[in-house]
């Protein structure tokens, strides 16, 4: 990529008014250099079937291109026409539980609909015709964030008993007995037997059923970018706008979707990073979605979708605006676009703020965004492209993530639970964020998942034998290896190991357990802590062999147990983390860890500063420095160079002054 | 009216036994003058279709009669029979969300259904004939609480397109570009495209279809008073028992009735309020529903319904009911009823505790309403007709009410929220309530709702443009106009301005705004408090114009901006609130700018002490002071003249001594 | 019964791979001498239908046979296979509010649907043949915890308005009156009217389908037994898994079968225990689980179920299964089966661990399971068939529990409340327990209900008036009653009384009532506490007659009234206690008037220590001292004797020292 995207997503049809021109004039001012238009928009492109209208894209293209700004062009596949519905009704999706969805809500249909895919194809035809040759025109985005809605209609029913006869070898024994479906009399001695997986209880079967949704979005997407590249320029990219689970704002691993297998069909990753602002603006959320979505093509990425005021709790202190988009570009974004230019005057959405407000005059954000619009077209050079070269990478999984869903670490006696995958996962990746590790996010189904120095794996609790098998590999040729608690328990069809836990890895750990429980108040003992520390939410009673116990509970009612362990095998190193902490607790013994044990060197800033490092076209080493707080910092300098802010020369052992939400970039010559 | 109705629902249709005799010599030791009859027993008077039975209620009539009792007949439509359902399974009431209601609730019918309504008006008719020349029948209370109930089965949904034909001129361009509905691909391009509103998103068609429902009340009313009126006696009324939200009590606009169309339809204004008591009674929520009914019909109303003893929680401390029916008085009402006379042994409502309790005993409410009733009978012609004279009114709106909930204030990233428009109109009533300023509440559905020295407005974030051009002529001809934060965003199809908000009155509020949050610890500096205040729930940044600044937000990390504005426009003024305070800060707010902006004299009463004034037939002055606490407390007393209740000459410079939940009632010769 | 059963489920079927015969050499070093097949896998033994395999209980018949070990036959119809939901999809169960449930979950079929009883006799009739032979089969378990699952399907409305009719005479007049129909318009004219219970708002009506439902639950238990009578042996016996409502945990009445009219259809009482553990075990749940279960065949009884493992949560402490294990027989207990023996692999209840953890191997549970096998197989023939007979027992109701639930205590205005029967009874239960005062849980259905010196009523409301004229005359011959708010309230059909309340008993305790309220701070005053009482959750007013009053409501608003009652009435006492407490200040409140009033001479332990006695088949005293803390604790013995365990011999001056979790057992010798 050439330059760093300053963009926004633009919605003609939307404008109460026709008022391209000034918008175009108020984009320049605030360095916009790129939009985004048509997806969601597809039954003004094609009001009735067969009748198709793109005047309004063609009108805005002309204008971009006059005004010198690019375009990246969406299909509006996640929106149907109502007039879709009314040719055939079963487009719209039926969920479990739900039922056949009304018509009204976007990503509401059956994306393996026959009339839909029908449908689909010839808009993203004819607008590909209309829009593929324009010069201005820099790439696509197929569709976006892409789900299966929790399809589940009789004919996803019937695709997926096909799909297990496939992953059974057509052999129903086999399928009996990995998915224990003796239990409740569930067992089957014919394929059509196989009830309906809405009703089930059977977690192998419930989460297979997920698994074979998430394929689902795997083909449509393929489909589209099959579609798409039938039209395409080689200069032109297809990406997809991948999003993360909504935990009121994005983070942590998609449930509904498996990125790495999806973006298979893309050239150019991309996502959504939605995050809360004003006091709880800490940059983690953009670093998770960055450092995540940077691996599903190796290379960078684009941000789609941020916000710039978004929902009315998030309306940005000043400076804030300005250290969000340096924070995407310091985790390697070649991207920063704002969802949305105008805030919307009717419908559902028009509580989320744009970059301008209702009144599309100025407002303090939109002045904001035009200092940081006339930075980038100076520093776009010096910025884009930024490599990374992480000696540590954090392992996800998808199926580890359903298999906790059906089967909860601390399910109990009211049949709930409160902890999740992705909570397990978020203080793993909380740690290393706040001790300024930078990390790569990768899952098993990356190729080279194992090119590290040193992986954390949180809760990986379910995964096919060869996963724990590469794990051993991994360790016993050097590598070096922390895991968490219900990590390496079952195999892929979430069926729990009979032959000790966790699976294959005993040696590795040199420990084993059979029995855990949910903690109220026990407390770690050893050296590990100088203080008392509180086990929360979950514990396994560890039984060491041959390694080494670095922390154990307390006080208890319970026979003695090992909490923390560590262990040498093969050329490497193993440790595993049997209990959940308080963040700061966990931070403490992971740093003590990695320092201690895995001879790795700790920066020694630590949040609210985070330190962000990669080289750029030139080679050169750019050296982000972010203050997520409300005060004023001083820090001294990590490196020596340029500010590329200040143009001041800064060696090592200077300070640098860092405003409130403010930040520094240096840049060291190679 | 002649005299104060102090009456009771009375269901002898529920009786274990028969004891009208018994009944009727306790209710006239209780001074019970007034029983309402016969709304809710539809099955036992027509137990098949065409079978009528109306010996009950002919047994009742003659009965009171004898006692000299007055009658209200209510019709009986609003709990059908099961045999009604079976004739039509079409009558039972389909909602969004829950399809077609299965027999048993209440107002659980379609009120649009023909079949119910053939039959309906049938049963009307023969009631009619058999109750509507009595002697002492004194009017008719037409259904009970209606509602559409949330009906939007096929056939409404058919007639809300045909009135969004009428409403759009027959002109879909129109309706697409007014309700936004390019918006996520919901464009139509016929009238059949408009799809099931129950599935929509879109909150300006979501907010019509509400507009429409309560439409359908208006006319249901009107069909139901059209044919009462074939039989009625020029003296006897037609009330209806218009209810408020729940909100665990009765208080706020009733989200699904417009009340003032509703009441085009009758010739006597009532409803229904039912109040917390005990350490809970604060006379707000009697003087809410009194504030509102009394200008229904701009005269006295009746109270038909509420609470002896109500909920288990609610069983009122010595000296509440009585303050209680006073109270109702000093809004104007011109009766008190309770519903209802005997606590039910059966079925669904047998918690709710009636004026006596199961065993038709004595108890002690019974015995407080006998000392009730002893009273009003010597002094109800003083004390009946009150006429109110009030300066101030407060705005409230349906439209507004809908928007909100379609479009929350503080709409989050949970997709929750917190405020409702009801809220936000309870912190402005509490405060007038509190301050002792007497207010109408209307709305600008209201003929001469601008006639008024004040209008208060909170939240009126959605109506007709016209309605914002009267509110700027209102204060260009010198009127006060005090309004809140979210007044005057969006038009009546819920589009937002695109053109500066306040719509309208940028110019008559001096100040713009187009940026706001949920604040969390922000602070108010500025003269208006002598302490810090925290602002809650929402805040929008003002920026004034020709406005004086009354209040601005204090340390932050935004940009400067007011919080609280007063502007002189033409001979008028108009203040804006742009936050939501703690309800005393709020008070402290209010009651310094009618103060000192708006030259309002406060009369230095505050709760708990409420003082509450009209004219009575004579055109005498009667003064009620009203003591919501359990402690004894000397005021001096506003007026001079003579307390009806001890007799006592009182002059303006004396102490009046109120006892715990205690009052005094002052009468002044013009 | 010739020895203590010490028993697991055992799920040769579940398992992951063929290891029966290490099982077994497990299963004899614990012990374990009985184990539970075959419920719950129908499907395995019946692939398609007629097609029957039962390869796999032979072959775990034959090899526990060879080891020695009893076997308890489960009849597998709680658990139907797909087949036959496929052959009539009515098989699955028809819920209100939900619909006909989807398949997968066990128990969710329809009880009543002619499908399923035939292909359950069929498949009841083969096991039977397969089974009932042998000679290690020692019984049988018909079904598992049985319920109607809400079934209310068209057929099963049906059958209920036959029912109805039978109930009523055929008369319809007496149903509306009775059922109070006339209210809301739910008259009917003819049976065929009857609406669908499943909308009914109507309480009696309601109420009374569900006791209909519990009919239907004797009616399928019966039928079972009949078929497995006419294959079982006379030395083997019949039993049914009976549970408790579920709050977490097993405790109070099981809201779904009227256990003492169901127990009809079996020769031996069975029940599931699961309660919580670590911190949390108290012995409550285990011993109101045995006090209850205990009547029903008036005999010693089956802990079908109860945990080793567990939930998460539940991992005991050391000592605890131990403790448990000796709980259940201090209650009389014959049996301590543990659910299950080897955790599950897959499907459903994989979180719940077995005595064997997932790995199959040893763990500190199953080790102490060892220690407790080995002291069993000893101790086995002085512990079994433990006799009581307790002066004292508890009164509960299903028919109370229902009516509370449709009219609950607590009825708030958001229409909720907190207050459920149960919670009433656990208040009574605790402070019995607590006080170490054994009783028996009986019903009025039990024969011989009012054999007893002292009953305590907790919320009795609703039961035939025979009930309430039956408690009159215990109370005349002699007898102590203690009776909480809410007793002697409705007739069986949930009908108020209009006569005054308590029905019945108003002379009997000398007091009545007719107001009552929910307190906010409401005070005790009186001698019977030292200190200040606050009333919690529910109080009523109560006006004394002749009672003497032993506390009454302190400062209030209200009139005075009394809050607890004794009253001198024949030959006999009653005591009356008109509001909720907190638990120690109830148990106050109980011990006082148990010592003061009713002659009741309290031993003095208190809970940690509890004490449970019985005599054993020698005629002599077996006397149980556990201790439910963590702390060492030294009590004085109650009794002279020996210890069973350690066999020192102890006087009663002696103290007995009591490790944490730990337990002593004397035998004192008659």
């Amino acid at each position: 990529m050439e330059k760093i995207i300053y963009g926004v997503a633009y919605y003609y049809e939307y404008l109460p008014y026709d008022r391209l021109q000034e918008d175009i004039v108020m984009m320049k001012a605030a360095g916009i250099n790129t939009v985004r238009i048509a997806e969601s928009t597809w039954s003004t492109y094609e009001k009735s079937p067969g009748v198709f209208d793109f005047s309004s894209v063609e009108y805005v293209l002309d204008e971009m291109e006059k005004a010198d700004i690019q375009v990246i062009i969406g299909t509006p596949t996640y929106a149907v026409p109502n007039w879709l519905v009314e040719l055939d009704p079963e487009v719209m999706v039926y969920r479990k539980g739900a039922g056949r969805s009304l018509y009204g809500m976007r990503q509401s249909m059956d994306i393996t609909n026959p009339t839909y895919l029908k449908y689909a194809e010839r808009i993203i035809r004819k607008l590909m015709e209309v829009t593929a040759h324009r010069k201005h025109v820099i790439g696509f985005q197929i569709d976006n964030e892409t789900k299966a809605y929790g399809t589940s209609s009789k004919n996803v029913q019937n695709d997926f008993v096909s799909y297990l006869k496939e992953e059974f070898d057509h052999d129903l024994n086999k399928l009996n007995h990995e998915f224990g479906l003796d239990y409740w009399s569930n067992r089957i001695d014919s394929w059509e037997q196989l009830p309906d997986v809405n009703g089930t209880i059977n977690g192998s079967y419930g989460a297979e059923f997920e698994k074979f949704q998430r394929l689902l979005v795997d083909k449509f997407l393929q489909w589209q970018a099959d579609i798409v590249s039938e039209y395409k320029r080689d200069d032109q990219f297809i990406t997809q706008n991948f999003d993360f689970e909504w935990r009121g704002y994005s983070y942590g691993v998609q449930p509904e979707v498996n990125h790495v297998k999806a973006a298979k069909a893309i050239t150019l990753a991309g996502c959504d990073i939605y995050h809360p602002t004003q006091d709880e603006l800490t940059g983690q959320e953009i670093a998770f979605g960055g450092d995540s979505t940077r691996n599903l093509k190796k290379d960078n990425y684009l941000v789609l979708e941020t916000q710039a005021q978004g929902f009315p709790a998030w309306t940005p202190f000043r400076n804030q605006l300005r250290l969000q988009a340096y924070s995407h570009l310091s985790s390697g974004a070649n991207a920063v676009m704002y969802w949305h230019w105008h805030s919307i005057h009717n419908s559902a959405e028009s509580y989320w703020k744009g970059l301008l407000s209702h009144d599309f005059r100025e407002n303090d954000t939109y002045n904001e965004a035009k200092v940081i619009g006339k930075e980038l077209a100076e520093l776009s050079p010096k910025l884009v492209n930024l490599q990374k070269n992480n000696r540590v990478a954090l392992v996800v999984s998808n199926e580890a993530l359903t298999a906790l869903k059906w089967f909860p670490v601390d399910f109990n006696a009211a049949f709930q639970s409160t902890l999740t995958y992705n909570d397990i996962v978020r203080q793993y990746y909380s740690a290393l964020y706040q001790l300024n590790i930078e990390v790569d996010i990768v899952s098993p189904d990356h190729e080279g998942w194992l090119d590290y120095e040193i992986l954390v794996v949180p809760a990986l609790y379910a995964a096919p034998d060869r996963v724990y098998q590469e794990l051993e590999q991994f360790v016993l040729r050097g590598g070096k290896l922390l895991a968490s608690f219900k990590t390496a328990v079952a195999n892929e069809h979430v069926k729990i190991s009979h032959d000790g836990t966790p699976k294959y890895l005993e040696k590795v750990f040199g420990m084993t357990y059979n029995q855990f429980t949910v903690p109220t108040g026990q407390v770690l003992e050893g050296d590990l802590f100088d203080k008392t520390v509180t086990v929360r939410g979950f514990m396994e009673y560890l039984k060491v062999d041959t390694a080494k116990s670095l922390a154990h509970y307390g006080r208890s009612q319970a026979n003695p147990a090992s909490a923390i362990t560590i262990n040498q095998y093969g050329e490497g190193k193993a440790a595993y983390i049997a209990c959940m902490l308080d963040q700061s607790d966990f931070n403490q013994a992971l740093s003590t860890i990695l320092a201690q044990e895995f001879d790795y060197t700790l920066s020694g800033y630590q949040f609210p500063i985070i330190v962000k490092q990669g080289s750029n076209d030139d080679g050169n080493t750019i050296t982000y420095i972010l203050n997520y707080s409300n005060q004023i910092i001083e820090v001294q300098s990590p490196v020596s160079g340029v500010s590329l802010l200040s143009k001041a020369v800064i060696s090592e052992t200077q300070t640098v002054q860092l405003e409130p939400w403010g930040l520094d970039i240096i840049e060291t010559i190679k």
